[in-house]
Parts: structure tokens; sequence; C-alpha cells
């Protein structure tokens, strides 16, 4: 895959701004679990993944985290350029979930282009409109949803990201993608187990009613 | 105060579109309490705050609210034009907290300006990103910090609203701030009385101890 496969807007550009961009931009690999970002960090500019997937995430004084949102293959990163996005004040961490691929296109090129281009500027309000709906859900569930309800969606999820019934998560990291202690996902993951929902081995949770954990998530 | 005092980009518009502008937005105004977007509803336009004050807040499925912003003078409403913004896709209901006048601008002349003009478009993304922001740091505090902190954030911001020590606010209406339950709200307003940070009477309360609801704040 080429940038201009997993730019969207690509194919709108200029033939010079597709120049511009395309000799401007960086390929770069990291490894699982790269910290790419943390809280405070640089403006590295914009990511554009080409494989893997990256997490974003904030984290709290006493160093709790809650995952925020994900990015998978042909999503921008815009947060990571907050230096051309003065009005996003908060702080957020984006590191490596698997083995990734992604290219960098520097601060000022990206932030020439908005301010010359409406395709550009609009394609940028879109993304962040998407990752405000990602916030506002976020919102919802952690106001409103009961932790059963949260952690069950979360099993579906990365059952499907990792299409596989068994997911190799520690209860730790569970903790921190949700933001919530690690005593209480041990304690509802038991209660699953319990119920038949799942199966409980050393670093493993094996998703065995489907069903179940479907009625529950919604 | 004309419109053109409240559009902070009406001086970078050029005439035409300055014109198209005048001439298509409709003052309106409205009384306090009134609803202006249930969640779900039509698409109203952008609001442009002439004076007042608006509230923005989601509602659960069991009736409870939060709110995620208010907007004051100058302030532009984006969540009531979703019909031209399509990746927002969260229910945000909009009710007037004071007596409020507004213009509203309709969408399709918004959308055109959006579409045609940087200027419009990173505009636009820059009251994204401011409630991008302020979205973020509801999170940060509903994930983490105490509710005794929230609360005295939560009067402290009140009373610099009202420009009085003397709130006149149903625990109920607190509750639907802040998304907590009534009987926590006024368990913990009892705290803080007897703590002397507040004085509560049939309808109202008092502010007594300011430097103690600061410390607590933070």
């Amino acid at each position: 895959m080429n940038f201009s496969d997993c730019f969207p807007i690509y194919d709108k550009l200029t033939s010079q701004q597709q120049q511009l961009l395309s000799q401007a931009v960086v390929l770069r690999s990291v490894k699982k679990d790269t910290l790419l970002r943390g809280s405070g960090s640089d403006c590295l500019g914009l990511l554009v993944i080409r494989s893997g997937q990256l997490r974003a995430y904030i984290t709290s004084d006493q160093g709790r985290e809650v995952t925020i949102y994900r990015l998978f293959p042909q999503d921008i990163c815009l947060m990571s350029a907050s230096c051309i996005l003065h009005d996003l004040q908060f702080e957020i961490s984006i590191a490596a979930e698997k083995d990734t691929q992604f290219w960098i296109i520097p601060p000022n090129i990206y932030q020439n282009l908005m301010e010359n281009c409406t395709t550009v500027a609009n394609y940028t309000n879109q993304i962040m409109a998407t990752r405000l709906t990602d916030v506002m859900w976020l919102i919802e569930q952690v106001m409103w949803k009961r932790f059963d309800h949260r952690l069950a969606h979360f099993l579906l999820e990365e059952s499907a990201l990792e299409s596989s019934l068994e997911l190799h998560l520690t209860h730790e990291k569970i903790a921190s993608h949700t933001g919530t202690a690690r005593e209480v996902v041990t304690r509802m993951l038991k209660h699953f187990q319990s119920e038949g929902a799942v199966k409980l081995t050393r670093g493993t949770i094996t998703l065995l009613d489907l069903q179940k954990l479907r009625a529950l998530s919604q």
C-alpha cells in the first residue's frame, strides 16, 4: 500500500499538492508497545496508519489509564499534531498495540495545506467530528453503563480485532483500557466465568458464550 | 451588538460573504428553560449567541443528565447543525439557562461557506477542537476526580457565572449538571455545610468559604 492509497482525500488534491505531500511524508515502523507520544510531548505531525494498530489514551495523576480510541490502517491521527490545532488542549498518549507502520506528515506541510485548501480543512473537520463522537460515546459509557456491560463490550471488541476467541490479555491491561481498578476487572471476569460466559486460564481469557456477552454489552 | 460583532471571523470574510450571511441570519429570543433541541431532533443550523446562556447536555435512557458544555455571548453552537457535520453522530440536547438571544445561520448557507472558504472551514475546526477539549476535560473529571472535588468546582463556576455567592439551585439541578444522583448531591452538600464551606437554606446554597472550596476543586 502506498501513501496515496491510505490518505483518503489524496485524489482530491491538485497534482502539485500531491507531489508536495508525497515528498514530505516519512514512513516509520515501530514495534508493538512503542510509546509514540507521552502526554505533554512534542508535536509529531499527523500520522497516517499503513498497518498495525495504535491506541490513544489518557493517564491520571495516579497512573491509571483509559483508552480514548484506537487507530487502524487508513486512519489519521490528528492528536499528534496539537501544535497546528492549538485549540486541542489536552494531554493524550499514543502507543502501538501491534507492530505498526505509519507515515508522518510534517506539521508545517499539513498546516499549509489546511490553510490553503478547503478539501484538507474540511477533511480535518471530519476527522475531528469522528473523534468527538468517539469521546461522547465513551462519556455515555462511563457515566451510565454498568461495568459488566462495558467489560462484555470490550471483550467482544478485542475478539473481533484479534479474530480469535482466545484473548491474551492481563487483567491489568483491561483495567488500563476501561479506566477501572484491576481488582474490579478480576472480580467481574470471575463472575462472567461463573455464568459460563468466559473461561479464565493463566494469561488467557477464552470467550465461551458470545450470545450472553452480546446481550450484556447492549 | 450586531451579528458582525458576535461572529468572530466576520472581518475575514469577503464583502460578498458578509452580505450573504447578514441577510440569511435570523435573530431569535427564547425564555429561560426553553428546550432548543431535544436529542435526535432536526437540524437547527448554527447558533451564534448574542446574550444569555445555553447548556448542551446528554440524557441517559433513565432520564439522567450531564452537562457537556455551556455557551455564552459570542460562542457558536455547532452541535445544532449536525446535518452539515455528518460525522457528529451523537445525541445532544440544548436548552436556555437564561433568557437568551441568538442568531441562527441556516445550515445550507454555512455549508456553502465552509466548502468554499478556508477561513470558515478552519474556524469550524477550531470550534470543534474547543468542544473536544471540553469533553476530554469532562472525561478526566468523571473518571478520576472525586465527587467532592467536582461539586466544589461546579459551585465555584456557578458563583462566577451568576456573580453571586447565593446560588438558587435545587439539588436535583446540580445532579443533572454533574450526572450524579440527587441523594449523592444532598449528602455531599451537607458534608460541605458541616465543614463550614457552604450554608444550605430552602432553595439556596450560600458559599461561605471560597478558599476551602477552591482547595477542594483543584
